[in-house]
């Protein structure tokens, strides 16, 4: 049962792929499917090679949500668990260093909505499709709203939750959880379009930028500028802002020393 | 003056009504009124047949906002009283277990616009505008504004409150406030037609949701998912996920029970 | 070097100008510049006169941001140093008491991205683009992030962090950075028609209002709620209030006293 998710890495473009690959079972977030991600991510994480990660699935359907199966007839500290896991997986996409984009090519439902929406960064093929229906079998898409509602704002979070209707790639990008649709067949192409404006930079600035930017979304707007100063402060001293600025300056390409 | 709100209970849609109805002054939001409406909200609440609230209003505007008549040579104490009680109906409308849609038909100004915002779904007719012109009249809309910054965003919503104009129906659907724009004869039966999307779900779940979506929308990111994740593990253990689980399994229409 | 920014009051609109104005250096943001901006907005912040502030710049940039040069083999201290003056520019405009508008006429990059972020309100000539390039330099745009990722949320900011592309005037419109795209020639007169629909509130008004904005925006919501009803109290027995309220029910212009 370790084959539901897959790992590949790139090293002439520095991606890290994360693919779920269960197509024939929707890609099922059972817990050990979301054992398996979160493995996979910390695995590629560690990989100073690995400088951006693409989470993707097999198949028509990116991810169709919780292994239902797997949460009747069983106790709370059964349910606990699974939802202790799923909220790890998603702890995790945020907390590692590299940039996370999710490459959507279809339905993205219920947990499977909550890791897209988890990812730094969204492309979408014009097929994908976003929903949170657990409204209509009894179980509240709880935590997949965490993230949803902090991507698309109140009223259209609630719009979803309560309905339980899907949204299309388009009204998702309008909506601001997606940040790039393309044609179907362009998926792959686009998302590693995206990732390569990103894979130049040095690692060591996206890891300072990224955990900065987790940290300074959720505190008041005085506290976040002091914060935001001194990492600013601290970022610059570092090895590589010196020669990205210097650089700069020059007029020539820098090169990353990683500290 | 008990006449200025009605209430109406359809029980073939499960909908309750709240009709502001003293459409010859503009649905003024007196301290009278607006207890009525956290009344009325209140009586309808704990109606177990009651699945989803529609806030509307007779005539042709839907608020004009506060009584100013009642602010004019009082006591510092007398407007706390009366924002207290514009508090006590915005918090009820989020209180209630029920999903709360506001159904607009024209101008919603000032705490008819924070009313309206405070809902948990907005429709509105092409006709309907939304405004917080306080600050024209020296009265900047501070508690208005709680619920539309958090709706529409930072520079929108000071544009609306600095400068007092008024948005269209389309603009407050573009910019999030309103989940959708109707024709202005079909805006009953569009109103029905979303509540109808969200009256089949279990009311337990429904109340788990809403309750959950206000308690993690101003958390920390982090702390949200620890909350979200035991809500989820709580609700799945619950009599009507087990059954919708299994009903969803099944392929069979789940049945309800409240627990 | 204290000809890095102009400062002019136009008593007939009640406006009062900030300009960056070294407009062949593409007006970097130096300490030095930074200082003097905040100085600019605290001499006519205690000017009674003074309605709106507006914010712009000369020659074909807004800003490029900060200067390199300055932050190239410098101390952790010294560096520290440039983040707490530019800290503190961006608190001035939020804290001083007039709404602030930016009048974007060109690139408004990083630490200059911040700035026009950082202002009430956004006008943008066609010609603007927004941008937070810091990633490609080593020196990730840590403080620009703090108002951007409030303005256009969580993915978009995220974007334009991680690949340090710019977004052009119509796309921050649409995600909500600006509030108003004008042709190049018109942006000064659509700025003056902008602020001419705030300069005739009450000052007082738009001081308790601008302050209580920012106060309630990072507060959860029910505080928020119990915040604001006690600003509106207190707004309300203001004489400014009283007239205005009074004015208003009469059919007349009101007569502000500022207090």
């Amino acid at each position: 049962m370790n084959d539901a998710v897959r790992t590949e890495f790139d090293i002439d473009t520095g991606i890290g792929a994360v693919v779920l690959d269960r197509p024939a079972q929707r890609n099922p977030l059972s817990t050990n499917v979301m054992r398996q991600v979160t493995a996979a991510l910390r695995k590629l994480s560690v990989d100073p090679a690995v400088r951006v990660v693409v989470i993707s699935a097999a198949g028509p359907v990116f991810s169709a949500g919780h292994d239902l199966s797997e949460m009747i007839d069983r106790t709370l500290e059964d349910e606990r668990e699974i939802f202790d896991v799923c909220t790890e997986m998603t702890d995790t996409v945020q907390q590692i260093p590299q940039p996370v984009i999710a490459a959507v090519q279809g339905p993205a439902i219920a947990a499977g909505c909550q890791l897209a929406a988890s990812c730094d960064l969204v492309v979408a093929s014009s097929a994908a499709v976003f929903g949170t229906p657990g409204v209509r079998i009894g179980l509240f898409c709880s935590t997949p709203m965490v993230a949803l509602s902090r991507s698309i704002g109140r009223k259209r979070a609630l719009q979803m939750l309560l309905t339980g209707e899907t949204i299309d790639a388009d009204t998702a990008a309008d909506w601001g959880l997606v940040n790039l649709v393309v044609e179907p067949d362009q998926l792959d192409a686009q998302t590693r379009a995206l990732a390569a404006k990103i894979t130049g930079a040095s690692p060591l600035t996206l890891q300072i930028g990224k955990q900065a930017f987790y940290r300074q979304i959720d505190l008041p707007q005085d506290q976040a500028y002091r914060a935001m100063a001194e990492t600013m402060a601290t970022n610059a001293v570092t090895c590589d802002a010196q020669e990205g600025m210097s650089a700069f300056l020059d007029k020539r390409t820098p090169e990353w020393r990683g500290k």
